[in-house]
């Protein structure tokens, strides 16, 4: 059986480990040595039952073949980065140190917009970072609502404009193996956080400097993926936008995931602030029982604004708007005096965010002057415009460098949905396309199919991607959330969460 | 001689001083003798002309019945302030303590909108204040755009629909003589400032509670007016609105007067804040060389866009919008990412503020998508709405206190640009409306004409209404505008603060 490709597995990897750990024992060739796959191994341990010297020899003679092939490989991919080295310039010793340095890396293809089967795994050959790129070996990658869109083929700018085949994917977390010429804020080995248009989902990443960002030290590469792109959004609209003081009413139209999540959260952190979340149908009498002062349930067909005048006969001082259910009139008419409308553009449930937007909005223009007359404010926010063309990196640092400073504050933590491995990218996309998720939905490219279970097995729906994180996520939750036992496994305090903050849906 | 009627004058007024005191010594009727006018005085003491005892009888003949005339209209408005109190309820007894209680009090009235003719001083019948009003003595009086256009007859709401003859002026700052009944927050002898819809430039002012804001021990009355509503304004227009934070670029209007000082003040209270202040024609050359590094003047009819593109590339944070002069796409282009676009209706100079703005507007409504698609906000400030029909007197309350605040750390002061009579209204009018002004314009209705002098010898410019109130303001005034002796008098640091604060209009 001829070996497949492989490249150097993270030594905090759950599974292969073992494997891995013989055959850098070994060590007896200067190029390292292809591991048999399990099912070799398997075989091997059964020659009891067939000792022939014949099959000794082929056994013997296809792990030289292999052997050979592998070395092969090697020496092609390292001339083929030798002579990008030549071509280009830049750093790639840290990809090079690697045990083995891999040819193909695996990662989720779209082949065309459309249906669920038009995206598949894949191999594509290594990415190398052009001028003013880095290399980023990548450790969890995000999936977002904007993911599931750009499979459907709806919006935006440049899912318009690139064409299939691409890699999916616009959040990754790693480390950086590799420069391009010309980088200069980043180096080899620094832990980023990544935001590039597309080709996240990948086990090696090429991002443009401009768009990654360095983590702190304690984060984990997951709580960076849960914490950037909602972290930037829920902080922007709340305190860039919405100014967020003491005392507030907000109103926020159900936001599922992260971002639900976080705006709760960061909004928590301003005292006496007090929540209208408008909920889905589904969510029906379970949150109008919640416990928690700060947020006030309502149910999405019910009479909201009736039901928020009565508490705040003035109106609510700030408006999140997704862009998808709210009436504009509506909300903006429950606006207290001095107060502001953000509209953040979250999601769609029919046709593309731009198609519903522009008929939505086309006859909603508002005329400066009633603002002025009403004492209101209409913000617009829309973090992939400000990235990719309008190309404020400044602000954002800015602001990821706060959510960083309230994480480590402690006043904010991450949330996770669930880890899945990559295999399982539809069943991840289908459920943020359904606003299933409570709380980040992530795809480790460390974990193998072997590890991961079924997610819909509640006690195995998610899986610690490595001893330090799990400790990580458990020191970051609040002690309340696990004071018994069972909460010792990330996937049981998940559990646990699920249960905490189904009521931030 | 018949006497005028008089109330008891502070006993800081500048003015009838020692006659006053001559007044109070003799103190042999229960009730106060009137005090004869100077002529009066004057003719007395040319007596040894006409010593005939004729005339010493008529003189005396005269005197009596100016004092029962005095005595007479004290009993009469003693009694028709019991009759109101019966009435009415409420605590007049700080006024009645008062060694005069005026019958009527000096104030400033329109006739008819339109021209200066149509506005003239007069008398009226104290007015008593009835359920929620307080009673204030008036110490100083505030002269705004806004006043303008109300002579003018244009612009806004209320004075549409009132009717003329009333009583002009909406910002006024003394101590509260007396109280309707219901009033809660305020009480008798409170420090405060005032801002009623109208009626503010009289010598007693009667105004809802609501509308009534103490004023810090250390502030005197003028800074108070100074403050208020230019404080107010600024402040939400930089920091509720605009949100401003360190570094950002600020284009400005010229705003003259106290807001425009005001506006500037703060805005160089965030580090590193640069502003761009189109300025008029007239002011050609000067602003230019100015040596302050926080304010970069562009004249208004000069390309400021391509100017202000030069050092920003990305264009400014933040816009303020007068609603007079600015042309709402260049301005709304020219803003950055995230940046804000504030429109305050601060003036007009042809026909009213809503006909302009109606006309000026009425195509230039916004879809909201493009603030989406843009990262860009458009706010609205209009804080007489806020006041009088949102009635939103918290966030004003609020505001006002943080102005203070401000003023009580030293990071701003206020500036005047004249203190004037009472009869020179129609002087102060002119200039505001043509904004000549640099600083606040003030009536003061403790001056008298006779030591009013002329505005426009400038050594004479303006006069302190009190010993403790000059000290005051020399206090407030940062040490570097005043190192000379030449500067002791208010008329004196406000000429040299109109050279200081001139590249400021």
């Amino acid at each position: 059986m001829l070996c497949e490709e492989q490249h150097e597995t993270p030594s905090n990897l759950y599974s292969s480990r073992d494997v891995l750990a013989v055959n850098e024992k070994s060590g007896e060739n200067p190029l390292p040595t292809c591991m048999e796959d399990t099912a070799a191994e398997g075989r091997q341990e059964e020659g009891s039952f067939c000792q022939s010297e014949e099959i000794q020899k082929e056994i013997k003679e296809l792990r030289r073949r292999d052997e050979e092939e592998c070395r092969l490989k090697q020496q092609n991919v390292r001339s083929r980065i030798d002579q990008h080295l030549i071509q280009n310039g830049g750093d790639l010793s840290l990809l090079l140190s690697q045990h083995t340095v891999p040819n193909e890396v695996k990662c989720v293809q779209l082949t065309r917009f459309g249906q669920t089967k038009n995206i598949q795994s894949d191999k594509v050959p290594l990415p190398l970072p052009m001028k003013g790129d880095v290399l980023i070996r990548s450790h969890s990658c995000g999936v977002n609502f904007h993911d599931t869109m750009t499979r459907n083929g709806i919006l935006d700018n440049w899912v318009r404009s690139a064409k299939p085949p691409f890699i999916m994917g616009s959040e990754v977390a790693g480390e950086i193996v590799g420069l391009g010429k010309n980088v200069t804020d980043l180096k080899l080995g620094d832990r980023v956080i990544a935001l590039p248009e597309r080709k996240a989902w990948s086990e090696y990443v090429v991002c443009r400097e401009e768009y990654c960002f360095k983590i702190p030290d304690q984060m984990s590469y997951h709580e960076a993926v849960a914490l950037t792109v909602d972290g930037i959004v829920s902080h922007s609209l709340l305190f860039q936008m919405g100014n967020l003081s003491s005392g507030k009413a907000v109103l926020l139209h159900s936001t599922p995931g992260g971002l639900g999540t976080l705006v709760t959260q960061m909004a928590r952190t301003v005292p006496n602030t007090r929540i209208f979340k408008i909920t889905a149908e589904r969510m029906n009498g379970k949150h109008v029982e919640s416990s928690d002062h700060a947020v006030h349930y309502i149910e999405r067909d019910t009479d909201y604004v009736s039901e928020i005048r009565n508490s705040y006969p003035h109106g609510v001082d700030l408006v999140l708007d997704g862009l998808h259910e709210s009436n504009f009139h509506r909300d903006f008419n429950l606006l207290s005096p001095m107060g502001k409308y953000v509209l953040f553009g979250n999601r769609t449930t029919n046709g593309g965010l731009f198609d519903t937007a522009k008929s939505w909005l086309g006859q909603e223009k508002v005329s400066p002057l009633k603002l002025y007359e009403e004492n209101k404010s209409i913000c617009g926010f829309n973090l992939r415009n400000l990235l990719y063309f309008q190309k404020d990196r400044r602000y954002i640092r800015e602001t990821f460098d706060k959510v960083c400073q309230m994480w480590q504050d402690g006043e904010i933590q991450a949330v996770f949905d669930c880890i899945l491995q990559f295999d399982d990218f539809n069943e991840a996309l289908q459920h943020v396309q359904d606003h299933g998720q409570v709380g980040k939905v992530i795809l480790d490219p460390r974990i193998s199919k072997e590890d991961s279970l079924n997610e819909h097995d509640p006690e195995n729906m998610t899986l610690p991607t490595s001893k330090k994180e799990e400790e990580n996520l458990e020191r970051k939750i609040s002690p309340d959330l696990h004071e018994g036992n069972e909460h010792k496994h990330v996937h049981g305090f998940l559990g646990k969460l699920r249960e905490v903050f189904s009521p931030n849906v």
